[in-house]
Formats: structure tokens, C-alpha cells, sequence
């Protein structure tokens, strides 16, 4: 197992080739990301119909877990992310103390530290990655958490935006396992107007001429289409308050145009094209209501977790409405809104009143007897 | 004057040669947008320098101008828009009564009607079209008013998103001119957020290979563009609510899909996109406060009309904040906030409920005395 204090020379890495392999790109490397762990699945088939073969699933753990094996939290992440990005929230201080729990954070597949169109060699590599769904992330990491670590109860399953899709989807596939859940600015079922961001998302990617259906021979021969695609996000991904007030001072940027490059490019320019589209398209399609026939409601009826659904309250894509729309099926439930003029990016907790607020909400959920 | 028994063969057209002529499209005819008038200036000198030579505005008018020349109500349009776009909130049933009022829908210096990058030769036509402000377009209005009609009183000044920008102008410009305002869906200061939002689609047209640097031989190549332009609006120009509820049913169009193509799509494929930039960079830029050195609440505290602040209470960047914010600094001002779905897009009144809602509140300000 790993913990904050293991370095990636410590890692046994049967997949650190799929990590350290890959097109023309030193972004998905266990120096920024890691240290990481790796469970390796020699098949593993995906719920479209094709097959992952050594498909392999990085993952980061904080702290032990104890005898009973009662004690583990699971915490996905969110598009463009990886392990590393939700980490602040784990520490002695913060909403999850290792001393107490055992915390593994799963890599997305496609997300560039599992298996993803960058490190995946033909016939699967590039554009011609196969289509991925939430469900699959959340039935590797079933594997992962009952045959690497024998888990069959999680204290906890919480995530933002895509990790809340991730969240939703093992409350309502392991309802018995799943004690807690806090799914944080995102939805169960995504809403139309994310499906139609997503499109123009994917849209903006494929825009650049050299984007070449998935074939790029460097991910930096589509910069401009990452540019535009991550100027969507600057507007949407944000708020009109945060403009006004002019926000993004509070936290060091010298004017408007040094925080759209600091700050939105600088995220998601070093990233390759083709695992961004993998995600996007399991962001655009996740639906928790796929194994009850398109039924949502008996699928969030199904939930057994004590639940904190927890919008951001200027979120222009899973806004509190929608997500609450959801809160009122889930039987356990309560609606935690977050106000931060960050909008959907708020859980990256520029400004620390936000991430204060999040983990008072999550320490309050962890205290919840269930 | 025009009324709307006219028909296109009765009006005087010195300008019509600029309406019928240009570049490769069929979209901006008296036929689809008539019947118009046109107003013409030997010489129009632009804030940023250029001078714009045998400048016409094209414009259309309701009712009859009375004798004391004190019943005229000015409505300009929005971004993408003409003349006859707001021409369903004229008439007997309607908010603007024209057995009442003597009502003028000037077109924009660049809209398509009026003097525009496709119907303008070189050395200014297409790419080179100069920059042109909303005070610009004001001063020109008022030339119209003052010098075609003699009016010097305003009853109301209207408009939405755009033209809230040109209400707001004309409000701060001729403060004892304008009697009464209601700007709506828009503000006086364009919001950074709104500023984003134009860089967003402005570089959506351009990132069309045959955008040319705006020397397409056809608009119609640049249809790419155009649509990508179209499918962010889509998102940002309606609302989540919306298209959970899926209100556009209500409407008459028959799939998500079909709203796509035959609502936005629809909208915005026919038009020229070099006339929508010169739009776009317009709506960028707009600021009362350019006459008092950038001083926003002494150039608000010029304005003299008793003022109607109406923004939709979903519209994401015409925020109801921002414009309250500003609200705050208008002397005789009041807001009035418009529930819809529809979010910045309310104003067209595909749910007769926001035009029953928004006229009742024009009624309102029609009928307070100043």
C-alpha cells in the first residue's frame, strides 16, 4: 500500500509503463501525479462491447487499512483530473484524516495515468480508444477495492463533478457497500445543457486542423484547440461574480489576461487531446438510471448511503436545481449547497473559505451514525 | 414614414442598394426584414478615427409622429438582430401601442440593413470594416432623430441584451432626452464574464478554415463557424431549466436535435460573419462610462429617465447582480426581474408568458409620470 510518505521508487509498477509511455507528453508522470499504485486486469470488458486487455488502473492510498477493514474511503476524481488534484482534501487537518481512514483514490481509465488513448498502443491507442463509461471506472474499482484490498463496506464515496457522477454510480450499483456518499458539484444523470457543454467542448478540441481524428503525433500540435476549449471553461466553469468582484486577485493573478493563461490554459494545455475526449464523453453520457431501464427514480431510490448532495450555488451546468431535483428521489438524503462565487471550480479551493466549508460538510457527514 | 401597411415598393430607398447588395447572401433583404427607411450621412466620423462615407442607417417606424413631436419611443435591437426582431412588442395589443406612440427601430451600423461589412465596398468592406462603438451608433440615432424627425423628447428608450447597451447609452449621452428607460437583459458596463463570452464566440467563427481573415468569397463556407458560434449560445443564451424541463416541446419543435438545428442553428446560420463580428466587437466593448473618464456611477448618475432595470432571472451573463449592481447607481430606478426559463433568451417571447410579463412592466413605465 501507499502512503504520503512512499516515493514512486518505492511503487511496484506492473503498469508504470502506461504511465511513463505515451505520445509526446511528460504531463502524466508519476513525478507530478504520483506516488501511485497499480491494479492491472488481464481482461477486462467494457460495457459498449469491446475489450481492455492489461488494462490498468492507477490509484494513490493515505493512510492503513485496519483489521476489520471497515475504515476505507474511496475518492474519484473529476474531468482533467487526476489522484493528485483532490489530495488537499486528505490530511490531519482537512475533511479526511488518514490516522483514521483509509483513503484510495482511483484514476479515471482515460485519464492518462490508467490505461488512456496516450499510453495505449494500437489497435487501441489514440482515436481509436474505445468508448468508456462511468460504469466501467466504477466496476474496475469494485475490483480493485474487493480483490486487491477484500473491502466490502466503504465509509465514504465522494467526488466532484465527474467524481460525483463516479459517487452516484457506486451508490446506486453497491448500494450495501456504499455508507456515505457526498457527491459534490455534479449529478447523477447528466442534465442536458453539461451534455450540450460537453459537445461543445469536444467541438472546440476538434476544431483545430490539426487535431487529425485523434492522430496528432504531439499533443501540442493541437494547443490551439486546447486554448479554445479551455476559454469555454474560463466562462463556464466559473461565475459572473467571480469577474465582477474581480476574484481572481484574492489568489494571485496580476490581471484578467494573466489569469486566463495562468490559470485556465496553464490547467489544461499540457493535457492530451484524446484522453480529455475519453472523459468527456463519460462525463456527457453518465446516467445512473442505465441498469433500471431509465428509471432515475428507482435507481436513487436504491441508494442506501447516508447522502449530502452539494452543489456549488453559481454552478451554470449542475446547478443547485438540478442537483436537488435528484436529492428529492434519494432517500437518505440532505441538500448541502456551497456558496462561492467560484462557481463549478470551487471545490479546487483557491479561495480556502470554500474548502473550509467543504470539509465541514464532509467531517459532519463522516459523523453521521449509519 | 413607414407604418406597417407599407410595402417595400413605397419606400424611398436611398440606401437600399445597401441592403440588397453584398457578398453571397439572400439574408438581409427588405423582404425578410422590411419595410425599412434609410437615413443617410455624407460623412460619420467613428470614435476610433475612421471615417465611415455615405453612412445609412436603415430604420422602420410605427404610428405617426404628432404635432407637439413628444410621442416618440425609440427601441433598438439586440446583437444578431434587426429592426424587425422587436417589432412584435408594437401594436394595439402589444406594449407599445402605435395609435399612441410614434415608434423607431433603428438598425445597427453593422447588423446586415444598415451600413455593414457585406454591403460596404472596399477599402472598408468584409475584413476591413472598421471598429465601431454603441456610442457610435448612438450618435448616429440621434442625428436620425433630431435631424430626419425634430424630435428632442424621448418617451421611452427600450432594448434588449444590445440593446439595453444602446438604452443605457442613450440614457447617459442625452440624459434630458430620454424621458424613460428599460433596458433589459443587459447593462450599462458589458460584464468581464460577458467579455469572455464574446471572445468565446468570435474566436468559435473564426476558427473556421475559411473564415479567411473575413475574405470568404460566400458566407455560407464559413457555415462551421457560424454553427459552432450557434451550439455556445445554445448553451449560454438559454438556461438549465430550460432543457431539464424541456420547454422548447412547448414550442413546437420535436427532439433536443431538431431544437438544435431548427431554433439556434436556424437563428444564426443565414447570417454574414463579418457583420456579426462587427457586432460582437461592439457589444465587447460597450461602457457608459467612456464620457466620465471610466467612472461608472458618474456616468449612471447622469442619466435623468425614470429607469426600469430588467434583467431574466436565469440569463448567465447578463447577470440579475450585475444589473442590479448597476441599478443601484441610477437615481430614479427600479428592478424588475423576469422570471423565465428562457434565460437570455426570454425576450424573444417563444413562451407568451415572458412577453405578457415583460409588457406588463413596459406598460408600467409607459405609464409613470415623469
Amino acid at each position: 500500500m501507499t502512503n504520503e510518505n512512499q516515493t514512486p521508487a518505492d511503487t511496484p509498477s506492473p503498469g508504470a509503463s502506461h504511465v511513463q509511455t505515451g505520445i509526446g507528453t511528460n504531463y502524466y508522470t508519476e513525478e507530478l501525479h504520483g506516488p501511485l499504485e497499480f491494479f492491472s486486469m488481464d481482461t477486462f470488458e467494457l460495457e459498449e462491447g469491446e475489450t481492455l486487455r492489461n488494462c490498468t488502473i492507477a490509484y494513490a492510498t493515505f493512510g492503513e487499512l485496519n483489521d476489520a477493514k471497515d475504515n476505507a474511503v474511496l475518492f474519484p476524481h473529476m474531468y482533467s483530473g487526476t489522484s493528485k488534484d483532490m489530495e488537499m482534501y486528505i490530511s490531519e487537518d482537512a475533511a479526511v484524516d488518514p490516522n483514521e481512514y483509509f483513503v484510495i483514490l482511483p484514476n479515471q481509465i482515460g485519464n492518462g495515468l490508467s490505461m488512456s488513448p496516450h499510453n495505449t498502443p494500437p489497435p487501441y491507442g489514440q482515436g481509436d480508444f474505445p468508448k468508456v463509461r462511468i460504469s466501467d471506472d466504477i466496476r474496475a474499482q469494485h475490483r480493485l477495492v474487493t480483490e486487491e484490498f477484500g473491502i466490502d463496506e466503504l465509509q465514504l464515496v465522494l467526488g466532484w463533478s465527474m467524481g460525483a457522477q463516479q459517487t452516484y454510480e457506486w451508490a446506486v450499483r453497491y448500494p450495501e457497500m456504499v455508507k456515505r456518499a457526498a457527491p459534490i458539484g455534479g449529478t447523477a444523470r447528466n442534465p442536458v445543457i453539461s451534455r450540450l457543454l460537453v459537445d461543445a467542448l469536444t467541438d472546440a478540441i476538434k476544431s483545430d486542423p490539426n487535431w487529425d481524428e485523434g492522430y496528432y503525433s504531439d499533443p501540442r500540435d493541437v494547443r490551439r484547440g486546447l486554448q479554445r476549449h479551455a476559454r469555454i471553461w474560463a466562462i463556464i466553469g466559473a461565475s459572473d461574480a467571480l469577474y465582477r468582484q474581480e476574484k481572481w486577485r484574492d489568489v494571485g493573478f496580476s490581471s484578467l489576461s494573466d489569469f486566463m493563461h495562468a490559470f485556465w490554459d496553464e490547467w489544461f494545455l499540457p493535457m492530451d487531446p484524446n484522453n480529455l475526449l475519453c472523459m468527456a464523453w463519460k462525463w456527457q453520457n453518465a446516467d445512473v438510471s442505465r441498469i433500471t431501464d431509465g428509471d432515475l427514480e428507482a435507481a436513487l431510490n436504491r441508494i442506501e448511503a447516508k447522502t449530502y448532495v452539494m452543489p456549488f450555488e453559481q454552478d451554470m451546468f449542475f446547478t443547485v436545481e438540478s442537483c436537488q431535483h435528484e436529492e428529492e428521489m434519494i432517500p437518505d438524503s440532505e441538500l448541502r449547497s456551497i456558496p462561492t462565487p467560484w462557481g463549478h471550480f470551487g471545490m479546487l479551493g483557491l479561495d480556502p473559505t470554500d474548502k473550509e466549508f467543504i470539509e465541514e460538510r464532509i467531517q459532519e457527514l463522516l459523523d453521521e451514525s449509519v
